[in-house]
């Protein structure tokens, strides 16, 4: 029987090297939470030329998902293997939110895969997402659709993988089962899933637009 | 010491209820290349109105992938666990693509969860593109943004994975690692981001015509 050490699960986990948060779990969570609020609040301070509230907001959630994307998720890409040590304030982070999924502290072979394509390539897209929706850039609803896609595909995964290893590596207390694995990783299903229907009428409309025989020019 | 009654790897997996292929594996790969031939020209020919032969061999790959997705993938995410003794023809084909890739026949958790997506969603959604690619449908270039970009992701993640597992899973044999696993998948990483970049570029090019201010009806 192994000696259990750490917090998390399941219980009989073997995590050599393991060294406690010295933050309490309210300041991990309360410092993400303020960088994507200011995030948020950053992207639509700098979207004023934009008059559709829904559609500033938008904008401003890429500015997030870039943040979160490229600095947190990029973060364990390539940090994870020294995690279970890590005290500083991105590697506690990590150690309070792998109480509600032990695989970020294992280095399982899929979040780690799937985590390094978010750091690494819906994270800088995330950024040229925002920054095309600042410039009206003709790119914009392809790239919305291509990083809420990527976002939503490897969200699927995230929880379809957890569901096949039986929902094993989650405390079972309602803030780290719901809050944090189900809630918040909720959020990127629902969110990239209406972001993608938006993205398909916009364009569809711009490809009928464009397919009409009388068109001036064409 | 575990004894080795499969041709799968690593050589001491254990394989409870294993049973041997009938079919030469010859014939499992020659099935299924011979579908995939007879899909690629059905979709040649249906497509007779598409003047440019490029356009027209795009629209066949999408019925091809419909097929492969469908019903190889399809068999795949609903018999994953029986195929260890699977006679079946599809079932063969199986347990001969496992020789380069045994994470088929031991119901791996990321290949059963990427390999349902990709039936039960890039599957409909490949033969939904080549039908709107017929029709010449307003949605033709965002479901082949959408598809290509699942298929590449998802390929990237197979990839990505068994590299991280050390490439236990293979064969070693030119045949299983370099032709079945490298070469056969290698392709889904070149058509469909080759099919990115031409989704991009054509809805660009209509969301321009679209933004354009001094066009008519708008």
């Amino acid at each position: 029987m192994e000696t259990t050490t750490h917090p998390y699960w399941p219980r009989n986990l073997s995590l050599p090297g393991y060294v406690s948060n010295v933050r309490p779990g309210w300041q991990c969570a309360g410092a993400v939470a303020a960088a994507g609020a200011g995030l948020l609040a950053l992207g639509w301070a700098l979207n004023r030329n934009e008059r559709s509230p829904v559609r500033r907001v938008a904008a401003g959630w890429f500015l997030v998902c870039a943040g979160i994307h490229g600095v947190l998720e990029g973060y364990f890409s390539v940090r994870h293997r020294e995690l279970p040590a890590d005290t500083g304030l991105l590697g506690e982070v990590w150690k309070e939110y792998a109480k509600a999924d032990s695989r970020y502290v294992t280095s399982d072979d899929f979040t780690v895969a799937m985590e390094t394509v978010t750091a690494w390539a819906w994270g800088p897209l995330s950024f040229l997402t925002f920054v095309s929706f600042l410039s009206r850039h003709r790119s914009r609803f392809v790239l919305q659709l291509i990083v809420s896609l990527g976002q939503l595909y490897g969200d699927v995964l995230y929880f379809a993988t957890e569901a096949r290893a039986g929902w094993t590596h989650s405390d079972p207390h309602p803030l780290y089962f719901w809050v944090y694995f189900v809630v918040l990783n909720g959020v990127w299903l629902v969110v990239p899933s209406a972001l993608i229907i938006d993205a398909w009428n916009h364009l569809c409309a711009a490809q009928r637009d464009h397919d009409r025989p009388h068109k001036k020019g064409h």
